[in-house]
């Protein structure tokens, strides 16, 4: 008999587990002795905090990230087709979105293999949630091009998609550019465009704000180095 | 000093709130005294799970549902803006997605009052997690067309864009619908568009299949009346 393959989502914010994850789903997770990782020194941490510090040494970690070849994703399912359980952990938020996991999972799949979710945060479906523009449709875009004509490009693009499909149009950037993102944002969109951030999602210096590019004007908090999910809807 | 707006999701399965609710999350809902709910027995039913049953007497509960007008919006944060923190109770996952929760938010952040989201589960990003199609680029479409014909082309028009933008495709459908939304769809997508379906989540009846549509053709399992979320991508 096969094993399963246990999605386990991480915290956003590197604190308690018991402050994003259920308690069945911290008790599940150590039940596990094989997991799929991204950083083998990260996925320690989270094990220790899950209770697992004396168990370390009977824990079997295989690496999948952005270095990971097709090729290379067989040999990580092997165990599990010979009917080990195995987690498959995410750096932050949930395996499979926006991080290397979603092959490993398809390839799950065609191989037979039952896959189990488990629940834990998104910064993706919680920056939807506090924002309040449009939760019937959104559309998730991952990070946007980096070279500033092709953003700048990239960003009208979106705004005339959600004002066309009435879609909220949900993006990330990586953190060290979050002040140049905002900026572009401000400068390119609307005056009459909802522009949501939600930044530092789930620590003590969270911040969620929505309002029209118009009042955004002068906002001087610095999101440099801080982690965003930034949507827009052209109403 | 105005009250916070904390968004709650509730269970998708109506189990145990320690399945699906980090403890942190259950012990914030244990301090609030008024919740906006979409039906107020399904609340009160929460709230039990919650461990308030002795506290009930002393809660007030706001109603918001389809039936809810924009000027009735007003009201409910009125106690808000006056101080008291409220809790805004999903039906099933996460309020604000796919709920008439967003309009709500989004007066909350215009009148200046805090939007606290909590983490909890999301049918739609499990789905998206579980079917290991595309994690960087997803489109939550809500309900199709109900009508037959409308929802063969919007089938259609949704199957184009996840071919052109690389993006999957994710949609629901009221469950009585879903054995004839599944005959819909195998019918209707090319044989080697990637079809995943997610099929009462978080309960002892899950079942998530991705595979392509030629591989479906056959699938005997009644969706009828079970709780699904749908997902395609064409290669």
């Amino acid at each position: 008999m096969k094993g399963t393959l246990w999605l386990i989502p991480n915290t956003l914010d590197d604190g308690d587990l018991v402050q994003s994850l259920p308690a069945t789903v911290i008790e599940q997770v150590k039940l596990l002795r094989y997991f799929i990782v991204e950083n083998e020194k990260n996925a320690r941490r989270f094990l220790v905090k899950a209770g697992m510090k004396a168990l370390l040494n009977e824990i079997e970690l295989g690496l999948l990230n952005e270095h990971t070849l097709a090729g290379d994703l067989e040999p990580l399912i092997l165990p599990i087709l010979k009917g080990t359980d195995a987690g498959l952990l995410s750096e932050s938020g949930c395996p499979g979105i926006a991080d290397p996991g979603a092959d490993l999972i398809r390839l799950g799949h065609s191989s037979g293999i039952r896959i189990k979710p488990l629940v834990g945060p998104s910064s993706i479906i919680m920056s939807v949630m506090a924002g309040g523009l449009n939760g019937q449709r959104f559309v998730f875009h991952g990070y946007l091009p980096a070279k500033p004509q092709e953003r700048i490009r990239k960003i009208r693009e979106i705004e005339s998609r959600s004002k066309l499909n009435q879609e909220t149009q949900v993006f990330i950037e990586a953190p060290y550019r979050n002040r140049q993102m905002l900026a572009d944002l401000i400068s390119t969109l609307s005056p009459d465009t909802y522009l949501s951030v939600s930044v530092d999602l789930t620590t003590e210096t969270e911040l969620i704000k929505t309002a029209r590019v118009w009042e955004w004007t002068g906002f001087a908090t610095d999101l440099n180095k801080r982690p965003a999910v930034f949507s827009i809807l052209k109403p």
